[in-house]
């Protein structure tokens, strides 16, 4: 395939401003202000750490951002072949003047002072998002978070639910909701009407998803309020819950927040297949795992309950992007959803991509969200994309297919951006 | 790669006249009258609905079938990146002169009428046929099919047990079966004798293969009269019985099946891996789904008690494709069969082709069937394969291991062709 | 992509000399004497009994060599595509000075003669390994292995320990750890005694990795001494175990193994996902087959006790590469293991290389090993992991990501040789 038609797309592509519809932005600070922000990604930690570095090197306590960043690099050499570092390059270049191949322990210091500089100017958040061709930003809020003091416009508020569905056992996880709220809950029902509260909350601070990611064995149903109270009961005294009711409880906790996303005219991420806590030793953020034995066919009841809720999903394994394409296929309220974390890198973006545009309505593929931590990845992480999909374009639909240029770019430019903003309304 | 070597290798495969080897056309009325038949094939009535269009607005009762394409072709644009419509379009280009980019709600009436003035000439049939390079094609029986008034020679019978293996409950089977055989059934002896009349009545009428669709969860058995017995009897008296007891019904079935093809000669075609109805509301023939937890160790008894029955297996999950390459390659009655529904998409059919020319003995893989309802379909269906294996021959044969194109493509010529002959005696 | 930059980097590779980390080398006969040895590879009996050729035909009783032979070249009609007889080719090739495109029955005696001839020169084993590329080749030992006679510096020993964990119910196995350590087990206590023998004479002889090959069912835990003692007992007194208890010794044996294997600082090679007799009427070694349900969760327990011991972990079920590449991403002590018989072909070699060269630390891929039966193969096999690897260099490193071609050599010598020597240690 010739290099060149490829390079051509992904330049038309890359001139295309876009909403980044899914990251975990902290928008009271969204920009970095050292490289050790950016280092500091679970990405680098988690890599350094499994390429050798004792986890305590890396998460040594009162460690100053340089001396952090300083470590870090000592690992590079062993993940110089990885996407992650090829990113973390990318943007030194893009926005602090880097043009080294490698950053080594030899010149990264300069590099250091460089961003650094770069990133105490007053309007580098500004600035970064406008050199990174960005113009909007979803959030992942806690379900308690006030939502003020920052640009609902710019950043976007987007419910996230985790721990309603499978924290509700843990004291400071009810004190919030309570605090949130303003109520105390004594059953089933005032948890159903405290959930309603939270809704209303985030729809009037203009949020466009509710989201939540989840473990490999849920499989929601229907629970009705008398079937769970007694355990919500128990849940809300401080007793623990055995296993069944747990799941009985989250999987009340899970159908409500749809019923509510069918009130509120709210898409609900569901982000399917993750083990927390797999590898307990692991740095912050690189502990979590996934078993690939998993399948929609587990929210056959939830997508057939629920019609009128957009449900964009994104799966963990890759194993999983067939039935992903094929639920998208068949079930009008089914999406793509980009590509998920284990899952996000070139060679499997690369055949999701293929499979995605072959097989599912143009109008239901969310291309790519950047899962963010800090402004400055969206870059890196959206060119890494956009040369996939240029790839596919240039191949399945140019080439195999005989389409121009042009209407291959009308389909890219569908999937990075027009679809986000049909789909949640922006 | 070099696309003019593909393309080489391509054209030169589309000389081959084929046998298609699993179709469900009905041989009474096999070619097309307008183009309401071939987009009402279910691939576009569930692309259209996935993409926004209501069922009701499909499935109109008593909507003509003119209004019922221009309603369908509002969906097209939503579909336009689909293989599924390129198939459509690249039909219309070759039979009814269709030459503009896509169909459209502005240039759709045109096409229909020259549609249905082609397909209205007597001989429609033939020329499509002919034009496709198709000369006989399997057929998809159900097992009271009186298989008479056409010619079994180019319309192969087929006999499709899936009624028999999984719907014995329900009375209409049941009365069909009778009607069928001119006995009624006791238990299981005489459900078995009647099978053994069902198999002679196909047999005479030049049957080539029996057939099957399978879930997940299936996995087959020996089960001896004396213990299936009275759940059969308590079947045939109209009870509703245990899912356990239904299990045993249909394991028996289904060996007794594997038996006489056993005695009548007959390969047995498995296509594995759907759920049926996941999605109840969708349109006729979108309703199925699958769950990917399937493996082939589950016929494991299967393929050892039947040595001399040839089972052509079809997986409809795409990662269960590595098992089925490793089961041909070890079991000598396992043979790869084509590419199936969700599986059958050029991004799929191109790794799966990769891996069974690579690992599968050449004497054991069906290249592709097209599993049409309508004649117009085997050209474009057809012509993706090709496409795909034309690609992997030229990769993986011409240039990485140096093989001559006339080589590359007798291997071709046999995958295409050769092994339906040698497989199904035809 | 340019086939000339591909090419060009292959043979860069191809200068390396090479460790084989794993293989079935018998070291007192480690060359071929006749192509039937070469033939008899399993590969090529199961694939000739695959495509028809009866069972009895290839292993009848008494068969001398160059008949053997002559029958298997009967078959290879039907395998010809298959990158199985692309290596016997080219080894043919590279070591008999062949030079036709296919064995055949023409043209097969010759080259048996000039085989044998060759094979017969006094210093075959030293040619054979000059020619290959290789200089130490890992081998397969049985736990009551003399490890004496041969080379450990050329040969070097690896203890393999299927057989403790999975058959210590056999009395011939009981027999020969007894023979082996000296002892009579008594129980749990003694039997972690006589294991630590086995660790003991294979460390004094240079042994550089402990091995299993593990079915999917498999999932080790914590067994203490107590809770075994007594099903250890029953089994040493020749007691056929419950299912249950047959599990919980194979876990306590397992991480008697690990435990080790920390204290001889051994990596522990897991081979992960095989089906033992799954086709009991195959051919000698082609009868094991896999259940792709497998996942690495199963070893979460493991990992985390073991931070100190390395696991090279092998998968045979090529959807179980995601998850291999995210836990090596993750666990410090979980490294990628070449490609495993059934995913050792081309198609799968390429999608698995590019995820790991993109995701895993390179200091924690081990590119391949040949895992072959006799010297001969290990240049074929190595020369198509070759050319994949540097098609993934080519196409993900110097073209995606504009690499040197020098620097993406030394990624492709680091998990081709570098990396074999820092985990094993040699």
């Amino acid at each position: 395939m010739s290099e060149q038609l490829v390079q051509q797309l992904c330049d038309e592509l890359t001139k295309l401003v876009l909403i980044d519809p899914h990251t975990h932005i902290n928008p009271h600070s969204a920009a970095s202000r050292t490289l050790a922000d950016i280092m500091g990604y679970h990405y680098y930690t988690e890599l350094a750490h499994s390429a050798g570095m004792p986890k305590e090197r890396i998460e040594e306590p009162g460690l100053d951002p340089k001396t952090k960043v300083g470590r870090l690099v000592e690992s590079l050499g062993h993940l110089d072949n990885t996407i992650q570092v090829s990113w973390l390059v990318e943007l030194c270049r893009k926005f602090f003047g880097f043009n080294e191949e490698q950053i080594t322990t030899s010149n990264w210091e300069a590099l250091y002072d460089r961003a650094a500089a770069k990133m105490a100017e007053p309007d580098w958040e500004d600035q970064c998002l406008k050199q990174s061709g960005i113009e909007r930003v979803f959030l992942t809020n806690d379900f308690d978070d006030p939502l003020e003091g920052f640009d609902t416009n710019r950043y976007i508020p987007c419910l996230r639910t985790d721990d309603l569905v499978f924290h509700l056992g843990k004291p400071e996880v009810r004190a919030r909701l309570a605090k949130a709220t303003g109520m105390e809950c004594a059953g089933a029902t005032s948890l159903r009407r405290a959930i309603g509260k939270l809704f209303e909350h985030f729809s009037s601070h203009g949020v466009r998803a509710c989201a939540i990611s989840l473990p490999p064995s849920f499989s929601p149903t229907a629970v009705s309020v008398n079937e769970v109270d007694p355990a919500i009961k128990r849940l809300l005294q401080g007793e623990t819950l055995s296993a069944d009711d747990a799941t009985l409880v989250s999987r009340f906790v899970f159908w409500t927040l749809a019923e509510y996303c069918a009130e509120f005219r709210l898409p609900f991420d569901l982000m399917i297949g993750v083990n927390r806590r797999v590898y307990p030793e692991g740095v912050f953020q690189g502990q979590d795992l996934f078993d690939q034995r998993v399948s929609l066919i587990q929210y056959q009841a939830l997508f057939n309950a629920f019609p009128q809720v957009k449900f964009p999903i994104s799966v963990l394994a890759q194993i999983s992007n067939h039935e992903l394409v094929s639920y998208s296929w068949i079930f009008p309220n089914v999406y793509t959803n980009a590509h998920w974390w284990y899952s996000n890198i070139p060679a499997y973006i690369e055949i999701d991509t293929r499979a995605r545009l072959q097989a599912v309505p143009q109008n239901k593929q969310i291309g790519y969200y950047s899962d963010m931590y800090k402004l400055e990845f969206a870059w890196p992480k959206f060119n890494m994309y956009r040369q996939s999909l240029a790839r596919v374009l240039a191949q399945d639909f140019v080439i195999a297919r005989k389409w121009s240029e042009s209407r291959a770019l009308a389909l890219g430019r569908q999937v990075l951006r027009g679809n986000v903003e049909t789909i949640f309304g922006v």
